[in-house]
């Protein structure tokens, strides 16, 4: 049995949760409240001292971290179905996009990110709320740049089965639709998004629908 | 040949050209002058829509972006020296590592963002500095904790070999003095940037010793 300590609103472990249903594997979540700030606690802190979530304990082994890297041992000892083509170009193109997701935009707007602005920065609501929008417009912006008119995109991110890719941009998409990102004009990106959200394994991933989440949104 | 568009100061071309090196692959390699805003003009966004660096084109392929795509590219297609163990959980354990050094922290600081933080937030000199200079040492220390006490750690990140988070390491450990950021209570990160800098691989990789680097600092 997976035991996996996520948070319903965060985005890596939205990742890791479609991943674990793609690939068919039975894991019990356990909810660490990042809002009432669970994550410093000793005990979890003992997990994962970096303080992040999803953290994933495999049969005896220590704390897998990070998502991308959970996610990339999880396409190695669960090889199907694969999240990564076969080919090692088509690898890298399918990483290089899960990183512009997944690393250079996501970790903009986390909740430690967030607190530095508004407590060092002294950064207003508003230039706080325009600072995650434009971070996550950004990267949704320049996915689409990297995704339209390139004959490797197909339904998904990389051909017609959903990858790696998609998992870093479904959880970009759906954090910007919370945050009311206007992302209307992207059309490639919207279009991947349905087509994941068509998946069951992605739909009962979404944050919304996790223990902890609001009724209604 | 192997030809690489990249930038002195660039923590992720630094990350790309120690991997060559250890790897004693040839290659040759284009600055792309970022505080000149080279990375904007229409021939490299042709190469990379994202304006970032580094891009590497190999043979008659499409350009590879992203350092990390790129060092598991690298990686897949030339296998020795090996800069992943040989195990999956190990495997999980090095990208780990690197994700917290070149995905969680160096994002934070790279120039766009800094632009961000002094034309919107109109945050200051002094106070952009110290946002910097707060995420590399967050970084570090992270690493530090994850790193300090385990017994995977060895005389670098992960046994007695250089592997891809100490490339990530070194990276975020040049920054760092770059911006004389504070970070001499972190016996276990400055031991394994020591070992590295040992290696000629690492120390020629180094951003003070490519083109347009200022001639002492």
């Amino acid at each position: 049995m997976i035991k996996m300590y996520g948070f319903w609103r965060s985005a890596a472990s939205f990742r890791v949760r479609i991943a674990l249903n793609l690939k068919g594997l039975a894991y019990e979540e356990t909810m660490v409240d990042i809002d009432a700030g669970e994550q410093y606690v000793p005990a979890y802190k003992a997990i994962n001292p970096q303080s992040a979530v999803p953290s994933v304990l495999v049969d005896d082994g220590p704390p897998l971290t990070q998502s991308l890297a959970i996610l990339e041992y999880l396409e190695e000892v669960h090889p199907q179905p694969a999240l990564l083509p076969a080919d090692a170009r088509g690898r890298a193109r399918v990483r290089s996009l899960a990183l512009l997701f997944a690393a250079d935009h996501h970790p903009l707007i986390v909740p430690r990110v967030r607190r530095y602005l508004t407590e060092q920065l002294k950064v207003d609501d508003d230039r706080r709320s325009a600072w995650i929008r434009h971070w996550f417009r950004e990267g949704l912006a320049q996915g689409e740049a990297k995704l339209t008119n390139d004959p490797a995109t197909g339904a998904f991110c990389h051909g017609d089965t959903p990858g790696l890719a998609d998992l870093c941009l479904i959880s970009q998409v759906m954090g910007a639709k919370n945050f009311k990102v206007e992302i209307g004009d992207l059309p490639t990106v919207n279009r991947i998004a349905e087509a994941c959200l068509a998946i069951d394994a992605f739909a009962r991933a979404q944050p919304l629908r996790q223990r902890g989440a609001p009724a209604s949104h």
